[in-house]
């Protein structure tokens, strides 16, 4: 067995892994950091999957705190740096029935306070902005059978959009390689390697009575890969690495869908006069969690909902590698509802779809970034499909955590306290804007 | 496919699902309550494989709250009640070196204050108190192999034993009987039945769009159980039941062992002048989580370990329905330890071996009550190794969380407030007294 052995081994070169291992090398350019991935590229795992859909705003204080700072770093390259990460600054577009604006308001002026732009518009002037929208659905005969809710209001939060997620991770992974940073690819992890300190050779060491360590991990093509810290950026797979341990990712995978649709039709969405020189907004349905993100280039519709009860963890009967989207779903869940509210998408066949996993945090819906109990293990994980848009600061905290520093300094010389994010001293708020 | 229907289904007759179905149905006799497990009687699964010890003492106030109201009604019951449930109480003596101890001094302290029964002594009187027990390492050379610590204090905590978790079972299953409630053997749910409220027949339901609901679970057997409440308390065996559902459990079941040796020198421990006329207490070494209970009437010793890095959540090439006792466990783990300690046990080799899951709340130690956001669905687990000892407490809270009470009343009116143990608004303490 071919051994290759360094200080930081990072798993995954998603854009928690990339993110980390450019700031941990960053730091200490001495320092032998290596990530290794399974697919032949960075960000070709669940990072590819997503909508690459940004914003800062959240409920938990932590989460808007987490992405405000990313999102300025990535303004910072593509406006100051000139390195061109795909920003489109769209907004999003909340579509909420009463109940839910009452659940969001004491939220939505937390965040007025704190000045992030956003505007709050009624049904009268949600439905001028918006092309072919629908609000009402008094005299619909499938309200009942289908559960339809109006739209009341309207909340469009100005700093979101979306981005490049290959272009954020290809950032990362250059600098990282610049400064000596090393990355291997078509590495995919069998089993994290458990020893004992020091071995004697007994059979299935470590014993109870033994020193345990991590020595590093073990591929899939027989290669060895030694490492004083084991770092697992792993999303979706953190748990078929961790498991075996008995240690807990506190994280659980769930499969998530988007649906393409390509029309001439999608150019009403091209630059509304409410959002003008800007296409529609990313948008949010009142209900059942589906949304949709105009490709104005392309003219088409990425569209995705977040299926929440029902939707099995770690779907059994389909291997955790490879999750497919499924026409169903489309057909008889999303089309449903979407054809309602913007019947231009009435008769529109899917062009192609995808599908991915959220790594979710069932909890609180923060992500997390901790130490294993006594090992030289840190774990960053818990994106709950808001990854991308909180990534750099992720990678900082990680790397604060692996130099030992309490505080990490996020983009803007924000400080932040490391601890939060960890499982024993975890300070977070639950998190109620997820989709 | 036939089927029952009921107004509340339990599965699991363990000792949380009966304790809970007796106090169900106790409030509301006509209350239409059903049980249902997969083995051919009450307390079969992982209660009949614990050590089935008990204790007071716990770091987490709410753990010491669980416990000390359920182990009051146990000798209510067996006292006052004159029904047997095999209550031994020896105490817990948890032996411990100077590290261990400082880390347990203000728990201990706290205890002390609250009047909890206990003592502390020094080597000298842990070495004098307790037969055939080494407290020193100094000059044995396997020291540092091993890494052998001293015992420069023990603990006894006195309101601590043993019971006989099967009369405990017992009693809650004859009692929910006599009652009226009905419990079904031999059935192992297939799956749990989430539905669309009202269904109008497409494929694939519950959509997107759709209210769904529990409408019960069907049963390997092809029966199909209908309630309008569903709980569950089925620990290890909650993920695979609601995994497919998507829901967290917010527990990982993880395999833990007892080893059965049988020796006439065992009998040192019937009575020793500091304990007697009670045996040798339940006893913990003071690392790699071994302990062993003496059961004088067999001259027989159960023998544990607390393995916990590099145990596997969920071994996966173990059903779950047959975790087997691992002989190398003992022979190279826990042996290696035990007779450092307890020279007496050199030699002796293991009589019988079964092994049982733990159902670890992994991140508190504290057992979880909650209802499945928006639907009629239950879950009561987490027991994480101590959930004999706070069964009366769990089955009455459920009830209580079943019945929309946010306060249940625990055995001598001790007030509980249930959302305490719920997932959303949790409040407890860590547990750091886990064996």
């Amino acid at each position: 067995m071919s051994t290759i052995k360094c200080d930081v081994l990072i798993v995954g070169a998603g854009v928690f892994g990339m993110s980390t291992a450019y700031y941990i090398k960053k730091e200490n350019h001495a320092l032998n950091v290596v990530v290794i991935d399974k697919e032949a590229g960075a960000g070709r795992g669940t990072t590819s999957k997503s909508a690459a859909a940004y914003r800062i705003y959240f409920t938990s204080t932590i989460n808007r705190k987490l992405a405000a700072s990313s999102v300025n770093f990535y303004e910072h390259l593509q406006h100051e740096k000139k390195i061109d990460l795909g920003l489109h600054q769209t907004g999003y577009l909340w579509l909420l029935n009463e109940e839910k604006y009452k659940r969001l308001a004491h939220a939505i002026s937390l965040m007025k306070k704190e000045n992030l732009p956003l505007e709050i518009w009624d049904r009268e002037t949600t439905q001028k902005n918006v092309p072919n929208l629908v609000t009402d659905f008094t005299h619909d005969e499938d309200r009942e059978l289908l559960n339809l809710v109006p739209v009341d209001y309207s909340i469009l939060t100005k700093r979101a959009g979306w981005l490049d997620p290959h272009s954020l991770v290809s950032f990362y992974e250059q600098e990282f390689k610049k400064m000596g940073g090393k990355v291997y690819y078509g590495k995919k992890v069998k089993k994290v390697l458990l020893e004992a300190e020091p071995s004697i050779g007994l059979p299935k060491e470590p014993h109870i009575w033994q020193k345990a360590k991590i020595s590093g991990v073990e591929t899939t093509d027989g290669t060895r890969f030694d490492a004083n810290t084991l770092i697992l950026a792993t999303g979706p797979w953190t748990n078929f690495l961790l498991d075996p341990l008995g240690i807990d990712s506190h994280t659980k995978p769930k499969k998530r869908q988007l649906f393409q649709l390509k029309s001439q039709k999608f150019s009403i969405f091209k630059a509304p006069p409410a959002f003008s020189p800007n296409p529609l907004p990313f948008t949010i349905l009142p209900y059942s969690g589906v949304y949709f993100r105009y490709n104005p280039n392309e003219e088409t519709v990425w569209i995705g909902a977040a299926d929440n009860i029902g939707r099995p963890f770690n779907d059994p009967e389909k291997s955790i590698d490879d999750p497919q989207p499924e026409m169903d779903f489309y057909e008889y869940g999303i089309y449903y509802v979407l054809s309602k509210y913007f019947p231009i998408f009435e008769n529109i066949r899917v062009d192609t779809a995808w599908a991915g996993y959220y790594t979710y945090n069932t909890i609180d819906k923060n992500p997390y970034v901790f130490r294993a109990d006594g090992l030289n293990l840190i774990i960053c994980t818990g994106g709950s499909g808001s990854g991308i848009m909180k990534a750099d600061s992720i990678g900082r905290i990680t790397a604060a955590l692996y130099y030992e520093q309490k505080e990490a300094k996020l983009f803007g010389d924000v400080p932040f306290n490391v601890d939060d994010l960890s499982v024993k001293n975890r300070r977070v708020e639950h998190e109620e804007m997820v989709i």
